[in-house]
């Protein structure tokens, strides 16, 4: 007997919650899960992510992490580094650990803490998160969006696209949900994710505020051969490699 | 000063909440708003829909309303008639009022009721809900979706593509949100929004039932010449035209 794969695409962090599934890919593409996949394809040992600035600072000086995060795109003070996947990729952070300081993404990784297997994905590492799930019956893309997971952000809706799309090409037999569906026709384009990250608001912002080589390279597929797991451990939401 | 109009597209009922506009446009394609719009259409005066069947029966029964909804996407038992637009719009409704007895809409646009106008879209009035908009300041094209407003539905994102294109090109100036931005590119292409009701969960369901006829009428452009408005009415959701 062929196994089926199924496979969706939640478009909001609250999709997910109505979606069984054994393998969850979280999706903040601009920038924290591009970021996670550069650390780790840097050589990152573990890393914490946390969604407050004072966690952040004191688990960073407690555990002698080092600190990586943003507000409002760039760095708060007493930080080593900002969000920016550059800036993670040319890090001396092979063999350490590290703490990640982002309010979105993390959100809508708690969310989905307990329920299966999570995966931080992205365009840079889309070929290896899609090998990764594959074990896995039930798969669901999730897009981490703005505002607090709240409004549909149309860059983590590409990246998603693209994820589902190479799960597709590597499952002889899916099935897709409506959404899913949709990103895999529009992902067929090969310029189509590129393009439409570019369009999104995120972009612009960052653009805005001079990081659009942040941009470029979170758009640049297969980059990083990296699937990050994160678990939540006593309370902590820990990614590994 | 030329106004600003921002357009912004709620891919699930639940962003909506988020999202602060003057005007919404509800949006389920498969069949309830196209089935509405139809049935105005068709010269009806009014339209109460109902969530629960029981309701349905009795007030059809009370105030001697034709009854019109679907179980399963058939007509329950003691209905005059089914959810079909074909139906509706050959129905003998002039003048007349009925009811509308549909699960998956009417919870969208319960949650909309007293946050400003609310109009029943569809790819059969989008032109009329796109001009009857342009009033207001900020307009929100909200998917209804699946499973009670919690599952993305690819029909309905379709068709409110095809609005926010229609309302973007009745604008002299449009600020587009996220999503309304991707459904805009995606509406520019003629037949894509066809296609992509047609790819849908919703309208497979519709052709196993037989219903093909429904999915093609609901996919047809600009046949209904009317923006219904749907406000609620000492605790009734009401519809006029």
């Amino acid at each position: 007997m062929r196994v089926v794969l199924q496979l969706e695409l939640a478009v909001l962090p609250g999709e997910a919650r109505s979606i069984a599934a054994d393998c969850f890919i979280v999706v903040d593409v601009l920038r924290a899960t591009t970021t996670i996949a550069a650390l780790f394809g840097a050589g990152l040992n573990d890393l914490l992510i946390v969604d407050d600035l004072e966690t952040a600072l004191r688990r960073a000086a407690r555990d002698g992490r080092l600190l990586f995060g943003e507000v409002g795109g760039l760095p708060p003070e007493g930080f080593d580094y900002g969000n920016s996947p550059i800036e993670a990729a040319a890090a001396p952070v092979a063999g350490q650990s590290a703490v990640l300081f982002t309010t979105n993404g993390t959100k809508a990784i708690a969310g989905l803490a307990g329920r299966g297997t999570v995966l931080a994905g992205a365009i840079v590492n889309a070929g290896a998160v899609a090998t990764a799930c594959l074990p896995y019956g039930r798969v669901c893309v999730v897009c981490a969006g703005s505002a607090g997971g709240m409004r549909f952000a149309l860059d983590d809706f590409a990246a998603a696209a693209v994820i589902v799309s190479a799960v597709a090409e590597r499952s002889p037999q899916v099935h897709l949900g409506d959404s899913a569906r949709l990103g895999c026709a529009l992902a067929s384009t090969s310029s189509w994710a590129e393009e439409t990250v570019r369009l999104s608001h995120h972009a612009r912002l960052l653009n805005g505020l001079g990081l659009s080589a942040d941009v470029d390279f979170a758009c640049r597929r297969d980059t990083v051969f990296i699937a990050p797991t994160v678990e939540c451990v006593n309370g902590d939401t820990l990614a590994t490699a």
